[in-house]
Order: structure tokens, then C-alpha cells, then sequence
């Protein structure tokens, strides 16, 4: 049977292909980077972000949990600005990212980190003030930010680093099996186009809306919860992750009430369970997107946890988003503060 | 000039002092278990928590990264389950809690963590799930449930082993200082009561509310948003932090719509000043209520962040939930599922 051609609104399919093409071939780039690290030896890793990008690696820390014995600690740039962390020493490697590069609590952070004498690798572009900043800097060569592009690169720098501790031996298998993984994601875009266009006509215009994820889903969650719906939409959100839900936010449901469900593919999944099998009886209003049902060809089972995020990412950060913004009438590109004037 | 005496609405005077006095007399023991822990030494210390208590430990972990090098991890209980770390080792401690003693999650993790041979001390009572388990226990003898009593053991426990690593040489003082903190927090309860009717008079019944709180407050501003709000009045909030506020949720702000900032008085507070100067601006719903207003006698500024959330948990926790009791015409102790039965 032919497959159907599903043209996706607002999204250009042969930019979105090249740009994933530069990615692929940068990321020996990034590979070299995590020997460079690893050669120099390090203590302890500090993933370094603020709003979007805290949320883009929280994944990472997850699959350096589960993976490694290494201490690694996800920090907000705006708190360590202000409280420091006496386990951030001369011996750590700090890894951030600002896709603009002018992040100002992270250009802040970097500032008097690297001062310090500490490692700082950044995914950011060279003539910005976080570029000129840190130690390393590994440039994304696109022209379009989706944030897939950032979880490659983030994975294959963390993937390595743990490849080299001898905690994640498959690492070649891993580069192998994702040369074609844009692609793919444009397929998992056409599946899900008509779904997506349906949730947002039902539910985007609702008053109040729960969104619950866990695991290496989670910082997608909020990425989309709070710098989507909340920035871009000024739709009102309740972001809580599986486990926590439980624990108050399970009052809140009622029939009326949507509760999204981002089902993963990790060791938390039981815990979304949980959550599907309880809002199925008290909501009509329960979508669950499960990451499960979008194919990667070829993909070894045990690297699903790990694309998770680019697959949710594709389908609800990129395309629900989309569709929300058709059905809102609000421009997803405008905002009434953010970065509107000082604050 | 006299006092005027005010009344406080469904508080026990009497019974709270009585139960504080009750955990000042605990203190020597708990203090005796810091010297146990410390004298056997450990590698690394874990916070496990669930629910009320994760968010109760929230300013235990802050109190250490301020004054320690010490490794410390804030964990979920349902999340170790299913994920386990690496970092817990033989050679770790465990810190937990649970009033009832048969929080699942938290009960779960204590078995097999114990197994593993790993210390464990937890404040709950001996004949429990959670008090049969654990290798340590600490008994808060109360009657009442206030989470001040939690906050103050919890700190004990936390700043003694600090000051056997040298790291927090003012132990004695701050011991000293706060052994009549119970009376002052009724005081501060009589300070606030009329502008938590207020407060709750005005907002109880609005569709949804911003919550924002930082650095040692952040885990109480948690707590109430979700453990009282949501949990127990089935209102609809957003708890956010101060410096993540900029990230997404400043756009939901209107001149409609309730921010409440909790203000406290750590490093963080910067934040909070930012958060403040801006909501001034865009709501003409700001409750700001500053724990800086309320006085502890005779207490160092130094132990002030310390406390801080011992003064907004006996403000808003209890004093303002109670008044969003009568105006929700909503009692506290009712839920719809929390604990009804079994999901």
C-alpha cells in the first residue's frame, strides 16, 4: 500500500532535512569534543541551563544517571549565580547551550565560571557573548531550531563521555543507528499531523490544562508546558510529573478537566501508567502521547529511552504548537514581555 | 502600648506549644544521631522524599549546598524506585520522612535500600511500615501535624552534621536561639492572621493563581500550591520559581490574574526582588508575603534564611490555608481520591 502524502502546515520538510544533515555530519565534531574532555579527565559534570534549555538536559542527566557512576548535577544558571555550588571545583566540566547565545543568566554564569579555571563546553554560535566566553564552543550549523537538533548533539557529547568511562559500550551502534533520524521524524510528523491538528481544535482554547510526563521526558514536558503553551500561547498550564501528580494535583481532575499524558519509554513509564489508568476513570478529556507508537527504523530497543525526547519534541513542541496557534489565533512568535524590554 | 490579643481561628495555642516544647526536648536526639552518622561516617547523603516531605527536604539540600562540599542528592522516592542511582552506595546516607509512616513510595525504597545495606534514618513513628524499616528512627512527639516541627528536626539533624565537618561552627547558637521559636511563631501567626483573611477573602475563589517562591522557600511554595491548594482545596495553581518565572510564565500575567511571590530572605531573594518589580507593573493582584517582616527574638541575621520557611509554613501553610477553608467552603480534609483508594 503507497503511503499517503501528508503535507505539513508551517514546516518545511527539505530545510528541516539539511539542517539535520549538518547536524549528523557535525557530530564527529562533538565526538572529539567528549575525547578532548575525557583525555583532560574531570570530576564531576555540571549541566548548565535556564528555561528551555535546562529542560533540554534534563534528559541528559538522565541517561547519565542511569548509565554512569559519574556525579552529575543539573543546575539553574540564575540560582548558581547567585548561591555557587561548592561542588563546582577547578576539577568539573560544565556543559551548556543558548541557541542565541546571549542567554543572560547563562552568559552571567559562564563569566565567572571560566574565570575560575573551569571547563565550560557550549553549543552556542562563536561571535555571540556566551561564544566568546566559554572554553569549547560547538556551533549547531542550522537555520532552524528545532530542538532535536540540540538532544542529538547534547546525546552524542554525553554518550561519548560515558563511551570512554566504559559505561556505555554500544556508542558506535548508537551514531549508526540515528544517521537517518531526521527523517524519520519527519515520518513520525506526518502519523501524528492529523492527530495533532485534532487535540488542538478540541482542547486549545480550555481554560486550564494538566500535562504529565516523567523520566526522559519530563524536561520536555515543561519545555513545552512552560516555554510553548505559557510563553507562546499564554495558555494556562499545570506541568507535574508522574510520580508528583499523585501527590495533589490528582484533586484538580474531573471530567472536564484535560489532563495530558506524554507516555515514555523508560523506566518511569510505570509511573505514567499509573497516571493513564486513574484519568481514564475521572476525565473525558485525557490525550495520551505515547512516544511508543512512532517508529525509528532500525533502532536497537535500549536507545528508544534515549530519542524520547526528540520524538515528543517533534510531535508536541514543533506540531501540536503549531496547531495550537491556528486554533489560539496567537502568534507563536509573539510576546508581550519576554525579551520585549529590561525586567 | 498592650498587645492586642488576637484570636486565632482553628489553632490551638495551647497544644501547639506544648507539641514544640515536645520537639525542642527532642532535640539532644536528634543531635545524637548526627554524631552516630558522622562518627560512622558516610561517602555521600541522600534526601528522600515524596510529596510533602520532597518538598520539606527541598530546604535541607539548600542548607547544605550553601555551607557544605558534602555530595548531596534531593531524590523522588517513586523515582529511585524505578530508576535507582548509582551514586547510592553502601557507603551513603539516607534521610527521609513520613508522619504516617505508610507513604508506598517511600516505604518501597526504604526496603530495598536497607537490603543493600545502606544507613537509613527517617522521622516516623516505630510501629509503621516506615519505622519497622529503617535502620534509624527519629519519633516527633506531637499531636499536632505542623510541618515547623518537621522543618526544625530536619535542620537539627542537617546543621549538626554539618558542624562535624567543620563546615557551620555556629551550631550551638543556632540551638540556642531558636528554642523558643514556637512562641514566636504563634506571634508571627497573630501578626498575619487578619491579612490572611484578607488575602484568602480576595483570592480564594479566583480561577487560577501564580505561585512563586526561590532558594529555601521554594520547597514550602511547592508544598502549599500543591499539598494544600491543590490537594485540599482543589484550586487551580501554577507553582513556579523565581528565576524560571522568566521563562514562560511572566505571559500569563494580567492584571487579573493572582501572583503570589513568597519572599525570602537567602541568596535567591535577588530573584524575588525581580519577580516583584515586574508583577508590580502587570497585576493589580500582587501578594507578596516576606518572611523578612516577621521577627524571631534574639536570632543571629545569619539563621535567618535557616528558618525562613518554618515562618511562611505557620503563614501560609496554616494560617492562610485555613482562611481559603472558609472561603472555599471547602474543608481541608476532604479529598475525592487522595488515599480513598487504590489507583
Amino acid at each position: 500500500m503507497e503511503k499517503e502524502k501528508v503535507m505539513l502546515s508551517k514546516f518545511n520538510v527539505e530545510t528541516y532535512l539539511k539542517d539535520g544533515d549538518a547536524v549528523v555530519a557535525k557530530l564527529k565534531e562533538v565526538e572529539a569534543v567528549a575525547d578532548k574532555v575525557h583525555d583532560k579527565g574531570y570530576e564531576n559534570i555540571f549541566l548548565l541551563g535556564m528555561g528551555g534549555t535546562y529542560d533540554e538536559l534534563e534528559p541528559i542527566q538522565y541517561i547519565m544517571n542511569k548509565y554512569s557512576e559519574v556525579e552529575v548535577h543539573l543546575a539553574n544558571a540564575a540560582e548558581l549565580n547567585v548561591l555557587g555550588n561548592k561542588r563546582l571545583k577547578k576539577g568539573s566540566v560544565v556543559i551548556t547551550a543558548s541557541a542565541s547565545g546571549d542567554t543572560k543568566e547563562i552568559v552571567e554564569a559562564v563569566e565567572w565560571i571560566v574565570k575560575e579555571g573551569i571547563e565550560v563546553v557550549a553549543f552556542t554560535k562563536p561571535e555571540t557573548p556566551l561564544g566568546k566566553l566559554a572554553t569549547t564552543i560547538i556551533t549547531a550549523p542550522v537555520t532552524t531550531g528545532q530542538c532535536e537538533y540540540s538532544y542529538l548533539m547534547f546525546d552524542v557529547l554525553a554518550l561519548r563521555l560515558l563511551n570512554r568511562r566504559n559505561e556505555f559500550p554500544k556508542y558506535d551502534a548508537f551514531i549508526a543507528q540515528t544517521k537517518n533520524i531526521f527523517h524519520d521524524l519527519v515520518d513520525i510528523r506526518e502519523k501524528f499531523d492529523a492527530k495533532a491538528d485534532e487535540i488542538a481544535k478540541a482542547y486549545a482554547l480550555e481554560p486550564y490544562s494538566i500535562f504529565v510526563g516523567s523520566g526522559a521526558l519530563w524536561g520536555e514536558t515543561v519545555l513545552f508546558s512552560m516555554c510553548i503553551l505559557e510563553e507562546m500561547q499564554w495558555v494556562r498550564t499545570r506541568a507535574v510529573s508522574s510520580p508528583d501528580f499523585f501527590h495533589g494535583t490528582l484533586e484538580l481532575v474531573d471530567k472536564d478537566v484535560p489532563v495530558f499524558l506524554f507516555k515514555g519509554e523508560d523506566e518511569c513509564r510505570k509511573l505514567d501508567n499509573r497516571v493513564e489508568a486513574f484519568a481514564k476513570k475521572f476525565t473525558d478529556k485525557l490525550v495520551v502521547i505515547d512516544t511508543a507508537e512512532y517508529a525509528i527504523d532500525g533502532l536497537d530497543p535500549e536507545f528508544r529511552m534515549i530519542v524520547s525526547p526528540m520524538i515528543l519534541t517533534a510531535l508536541v513542541t514543533e506540531r501540536l504548537a503549531s496547531y495550537y496557534e491556528t486554533y489560539t489565533k496567537h502568534n507563536l512568535a509573539y510576546r508581550r514581555y519576554y525579551r520585549q524590554f529590561e525586567y
